[in-house]
C-alpha cells in the first residue's frame, strides 16, 4: 500500500504528539515535550517514512526512525537557539528563555540521548548501518553549526564555503532521513544512495529558498518579519554575493558594520543592493538547478515511477512554499 | 589469559591517547582531545575491560566500549563544568574558560555523539542490548545532574534523596561499564546483573569516599584544597546530616547562608560541626557497608574466584585511596 503525503504526515504528527517522557525528575523532560509541541513541518520524519513506503507497506516499522530524526532535529534547534541567543522559536519563547541556560544544555543532552533511544529500535538487521549513518550525520550537523558560528565573525566567506555549511547544517539530515527509511526497508544500496543524493540536493534548494523567502517572501503568508536575516546580518547566499560584488560590496559592508540604524531603512537599503545584482533571479536559478539535480537522483531509484510521485510532489511543495 | 589491573590500565591509557578526531573544522574537536588529555583515573573503561576479561582473553574487542564510556564520562564533565561554572578541572582551565560557552555546548554535543560512534562498534550480537543499557545509563546520569542542580537550591534534601542522586550521577556509569563488558563477552545474564550491582555499590562507596576525602583527606596527597566542598556549600552526606541534626543544624545553615567570611574559618568551623557528630566515622561505616555489599554481589558471579581477584583489588584501592 502506498500512503499519500498527508496520510504519512498525519501519522507522524500523531506519533510525535504521543511521545511522553515521564521519567523523574520531570523538570528535565518538560522542555523536551515543550519544544516538540511547538510544532514544525515534520518534513524529516515524513521523508523517512515515505522512503520506506517506496518499498514496504508496514510503515509503522519506520516510526522509531522517524521519531529519532525529529527528536534529533529539535535537539539541534534547542542548542542552536541557546548558542545564537535566540529569544523565539516559531513565535514561542525558546527553552533557555522560558527556563534557563542550564536547562537548555541538560534537557538538550537528554534529548539527543532520546533520539538514540528511538534509533536503537530500528529493525535489527539494519540497526548497525542506520546507527552509523545517524551518527555520521549528527557529527556533520555539529560541524555545520560550528562553521555557521565561525562564519559570523568573517566577511570573506565564499559561496562554496557557504554551500558546504548549509549542506552540513541542513541538507544531510534530509538525506539521512530518506536513506534511513530505505535502509530500514532493506532497499538496494544504489537506491539508498540515490535517495540520499536526492535529499542533499533538495536540502540545499530548501535552505536557499529559506534565505530567499526571508527577503522576498509575501508578508501576508511568511509568518515572520520580512528582512529578519538582514537585520541580524545572517550569512546567506544573498549577503555573501552582495559582499563580494565590486558594485555593492562597500555599501553592504557598511550596513553590516553599522550599529545604530533604522530597521526598515536597513532592510530596504540591503534589499535594494540585492535587487541591483538581481540576486532574487540568481537564487531562483540555483534553487531550480538543485531541484532538477534532485529529481534526476530520484529518477535513478529503481521503483515504479508512480510510487515516487508523492516524494516528487513533496519536493516541489517545499520549493514553491510561501513560508 | 587474565590481565592485571595495571596491564588493562596501560592498554586503556594508550587507546585513549591514540584517539584522534581529525575532521573539519578541527576547532570543534580540539576541545574533545583537550579534555581527554587532561587525564583522570580511567576507572570506568578499565572496569569494562576487566569485566570482559573475566570471560574472554581477546580484550581488544572491548576497547570501543571502554572508549565510549570514557568519552561519555568526559562529556558529562565538560557540560557539568559549564553548568556549574567551574573554572578548573584537574588543575587545568575548563573548556568554557579556555574557549567559550558555545564551544563547550557544541563540542560537548559532538563528544556525546562520538561516544555513540564507539558504542556502535560493539560485537554485533550484543549491540542492541549494550546500546540500550548505554542509553538508559546516559539518561540516568542526566537525571542525576538535574537533581544535583535542584538540590543546590534546597536545604531540606534527605539522605535518601542524596543517595539516589549519587546513584544516578556516579554509580550507574560504573555499573554500566561492568555490565557492558560482561554483555560483550556474552556472559550469563545473572552474572551481568551481579556485576552491575557490584558497580552500583562500589560507586556509592566511591562517591561517599570522594566527599569524605574533600574534608578529611591528607593535604599532602589529596591534590586539591581540603574543604573545597565546604566553601561552595556542596551537598554531601556530611552537610545533609549536619543540617538535619538538632545539635548542629542551625550553625550549619548559618555558615551556608553567610556571604562574607574567612575561608579557612568556615572550613574549620564546619569541620568542627562534622567532628561533633562523628560524621567521619559514620561515613566510613556507610562506605564499608556498601563495599561489603558490593563484594557479596561480586561473589555471586559464576567465574573462578582467582579471576575476580583483580576486580576485588581495584574496588579496594578505590576505597582506600588518598586522592
Amino acid at each position: 500500500m502506498l500512503y499519500t503525503f498527508s496520510e504519512v504526515l498525519e501519522k507522524v504528527n500523531n506519533e510525535v504528539k504521543d511521545l511522553k517522557f515521564e521519567r523523574k525528575p520531570y523538570s528535565l523532560f518538560e522542555p523536551i515535550e515543550y519544544i516538540l509541541e511547538i510544532g514544525g513541518k515534520r518534513v524529516r520524519p515524513v521523508l523517512a517514512t515515505m522512503a520506506y513506503n517506496l518499498y514496504k507497506a508496514d510503515i509503522e516499522k519506520t516510526i522509531p526512525i522517524a521519531l529519532a530524526i525529529e527528536i534529533f532535529h529539535n535537539f539541534t534547534l534547542l542548542h542552536d537557539d541557546l548558542m545564537d541567543r535566540a529569544d523565539k522559536r516559531r513565535g514561542k519563547p525558546t527553552v533557555h528563555i522560558k527556563w534557563n541556560d542550564n536547562t537548555a544544555v541538560l534537557s538538550g543532552d537528554a534529548m539527543l540521548i532520546e533520539a538514540y533511544r528511538e534509533i536503537a529500535k530500528s529493525p535489527k538487521e539494519a540497526l548497525p548501518e542506520i546507527l552509523n549513518l545517524f551518527t555520521d550525520t549528527a557529527t556533520e550537523i555539529c560541524c555545520g553549526q560550528q562553521l555557521d558560528m565561525e562564519f559570523e565573525q568573517r566577511l570573506n566567506v565564499t559561496t562554496d564555503e557557504y554551500l558546504e555549511m548549509i549542506r552540513l547544517k541542513t541538507a544531510v539530515l534530509l538525506a539521512c532521513s530518506l536513506k534511513c527509511g530505505a535502509m530500514a526497508a532493506n532497499a538496494p544500496e544504489s537506491d539508498a544512495d540515490a535517495l540520499y543524493d536526492f535529499g542533499i540536493n533538495i536540502g540545499l534548494a530548501f535552505q536557499l529558498m529559506d534565505d530567499l523567502l526571508d527577503v522576498y517572501g509575501d508578508p501576508a503568508t511568511f509568518g515572520k518579519r520580512i528582512g529578519g536575516d538582514i537585520l541580524c546580518n545572517k550569512k546567506t547566499y544573498l549577503q555573501i554575493t552582495a559582499l563580494k560584488s565590486p558594485e555593492t560590496g562597500k555599501e553592504m559592508q557598511d550596513w553590516i558594520n553599522k550599529e545604530v540604524f533604522d530597521e526598515q531603512e536597513k532592510i530596504d537599503a540591503v534589499t535594494g543592493l540585492y535587487n541591483k545584482l538581481n540576486l532574487k533571479g540568481l537564487s531562483e536559478e540555483m534553487i531550480e538547478s538543485y531541484y532538477q539535480k534532485g529529481l534526476s537522483c530520484l529518477n535513478k531509484v529503481q521503483v515504479d515511477d508512480n510510487r515516487k510521485r508523492e516524494l516528487r510532489n513533496l519536493a516541489e511543495s517545499l520549493l514553491t512554499r510561501k513560508s
